[in-house]
């Protein structure tokens, strides 16, 4: 039996071939590859998430439709209750709407961008179409409004991953009217920058906006996403919602930091000023090209291939993000860190560059 | 273009139809409807849990292979460290399997079991076979075998949600044997009694074990499962499962559990006294049927629809689970509770059966 048995036989051919999000984990690195808050957890919340729980709270199911966290996100972001879904991280929402609109259907994906959109489509089963983002990374709107007319579903990012540049509400509002199927816009950042499209879901039914507590507002650790749309949209995707998705612990600390809003507004403030001063700094630097940023991290290139620049600064503790896209051999993405991080990192990086040149 | 829009014809027929799973808060209840572990958690493990966590393990995101957790895992059941995938909860990982093996192809369920299998299945876009139990709901496993044939999974839950009874050695090696894809054993209710089937997977390469920290170790509202099975199954496994899926704090939670593993036996102990003094008394009392177990409750049937017994009970504060599932009409299932609360329900019990005897 055991030299018969091939689990493989009974796999769809192109999960097969689908290689999952690699994540290597390396100890004591500066770490700004994945675009985390860098402050410690404000200790005082987490005293109040542990008052908010009970003795019984993590023996009992959690409350399958988190419904306290829904209300306090309708009242800070004045929608209904009937708008919002909230899912473990973003990546579980990506999933959930391609597992509803994306099976079997042809999902539009304007690239580069998020791995986790094009992953999630191949496991839902979707039928991916790439549309490239123009030189300057913006959006293709003639491009993306072609491809939407045969899909189901159309996703974009903004401020877009890992590029860092936003789309514009004539973009989006383009894009909406031109499509008649939902538009997904990931605002995973849009805390530290761009446009907030959450006003045109008024106006918009196929409007769908993805939010996450992962970024500024400091719970990577705990996996809480939020989706905007309209509740025509939503009734599907609680179809295929799992019942008890968010656990207790991670629906009371996103209440808790709700709750708590101005303490991750200053840590925003100083994060996108230190923004700007790492990429006025890395603009004065030969050797490589900063792009402008409306997020919490910055894309660069260098004259050097990436994994090159990636390794140097490794081999000095600090961890970037390195891309297997093809769209992006020459770029690496560094995230804001502390400011201390943040030097160290310009350092190292100075010092890798002159050393690859001396090696030419 | 609000009323041109129909999200509904992008989506499929046999998803649109799907009926999720509902769950209605009753407040102020005792809870025996969803076989939680009804003792207070330990104050001493959730100390535990907040001395392991440090002050960035909320901002970061978390170890994408929870490494310590299976390591853990592997020590305590004595299997390898690549035998283990850990998922946000049970649920998770049966999409998985469902997404892995089950979209396309047909999946066998011996019913009446645990809905969520269903679910996901459609979820999936798999083509469900249900295969009838017998009469006192042990497996047809010949059926089972029959329809095993021509699928590309096949699901057995033992003990069985909601009946209570399990399968035996022989009959998981029948069906095993006679079937060339994976065979997933559902084990949630493992440590209240029944057969434990971890010791086949040395010897049959299609075994796939679900096993929970829901039930036994408290855990529910942290939402923490996890599955035994061959590196030959989890290859494909992992390419559908989400990178960050568990959350750091139930990480954390899950290993403290197992490390104060002995807390939890001397509960479950007193679980299974309690279950079998229920039993015992309920088989003294006319007008219903209970059915042996080796779960954390119990199924019984009265001559009147379980819908009347359910309101009857939940009037007088008492909240158990009713089905919707037709082969279970007269069937209600009720979790065993702390020694007072199973009290309340009896007597409970015995007054809405005289009252509905009364008008009859």
């Amino acid at each position: 039996m055991d030299n018969q048995f091939d689990p493989g036989l009974l796999v769809r051919e192109r999960l097969k071939e689908l290689i999952p999000y690699q994540e290597v984990s390396y100890p004591e690195v500066i770490k700004l590859n994945a675009n985390e808050n860098p402050y410690d957890f404000p200790a005082e919340i987490w005293r109040d998430i542990n008052e908010m729980l009970g003795a019984q709270s993590f023996t009992r199911y959690p409350d399958a439709m988190a419904q306290q966290l829904i209300r306090e996100l309708a009242r800070c972001y004045s929608v209904g209750e009937d708008n919002i879904m909230v899912g473990n991280g973003s990546d579980e929402l990506i999933l959930n709407l391609m597992l509803t609109f994306g099976a079997g259907n042809r999902v539009v994906i304007a690239v580069p961008t998020f791995s986790m959109y094009g992953i999630h489509a191949r496991v839902a089963g979707a039928e991916i179409v790439e549309v490239a983002r123009l030189e300057d990374f913006g959006l293709d709107v003639p491009g993306i409004i072609r491809a939407g007319e045969s899909a189901a579903l159309v996703v974009i990012c903004s401020p877009n991953n890992p590029t860092g540049n936003s789309a514009t509400v004539e973009q989006v509002q383009a894009i909406l009217a031109g499509c008649q199927c939902p538009v997904v816009v990931d605002q995973a950042y849009v805390e530290f920058g761009g446009q907030d499209f959450l006003p045109l879901l008024d106006s918009h039914p196929n409007l769908v906006i993805l939010r996450t507590f992962s970024k500024a507002y400091g719970l990577a650790g705990l996996r809480v996403g939020y989706l905007f749309a309209r509740p025509r949209v939503l009734q599907y995707l609680f179809k295929v919602k799992q019942p008890f998705n968010l656990n207790i612990f991670s629906q009371t600390a996103a209440l808790a930091v709700l709750r708590c809003r101005d303490i991750f507004a200053r840590q925003v403030a100083e994060i996108v000023r230190q923004r700007e001063a790492l990429y006025k700094a890395m603009r004065q630097m030969p050797g490589f090209d900063v792009l402008p940023s409306d997020a919490n991290y910055l894309m660069f290139k260098t004259c050097y291939p990436a994994v090159k620049i990636f390794e140097g600064l490794l081999e000095r503790g600090v961890l970037v993000r390195n891309f297997g896209d093809p769209l992006l051999t020459r770029y690496l993405r560094v995230s804001v860190g502390q400011p201390e991080e943040n030097m160290i990192f310009l350092h190292s990086l100075q010092q890798v560059i002159a050393e690859l040149g001396e090696k030419d």
